[in-house]
């Protein structure tokens, strides 16, 4: 069954704490050129339907509205994967 | 920049108690198609060095140590994203 798969990420200008966290973690053992870490949130949605790219775009704004914070959050990436 | 993109899902055999509760405000409004949601994590790790596969089977293994809760938790993907 497809699965439509959102990605949603802290918007660029504002700090995440999370990843800095774990950037720093990484930096303690001595790992710091990974330490540039950003922490986001994938939604695997799963539709027993053929997925049409107007599905697609509703998903979207669903996304915009119900899956993220749009004051600090930006939907990245709404993309269909097959199974 | 290369960017390497952890994508971590709770295991499919646990609840996702989140995943649940966005999939219930979908129904509410209308869209029960969509009720299928799970929710995972996202990390975006921005590097200044090209990726080998070397370094991507070492960030593989630091994810599941420590992007992940591997009792919880799976890495279901480790690529890179050349921007």
């Amino acid at each position: 069954m497809p699965k439509i798969v959102v990605e949603v990420m802290p918007k660029p200008e504002l700090l995440d704490p999370q990843g800095k966290a774990v950037g720093g973690a990484l930096t303690r053992i001595g790992r710091p050129e990974l330490a540039s870490v950003r922490i986001g949130k994938r939604f695997e949605v799963v539709v027993e339907q053929p997925v049409t790219d107007t599905l697609l775009a509703e998903v979207r704004e669903i996304a915009v509205e119900m899956f993220s914070n749009p004051i600090i959050e930006d939907v990245v990436s709404v993309v269909v994967e097959e199974n």
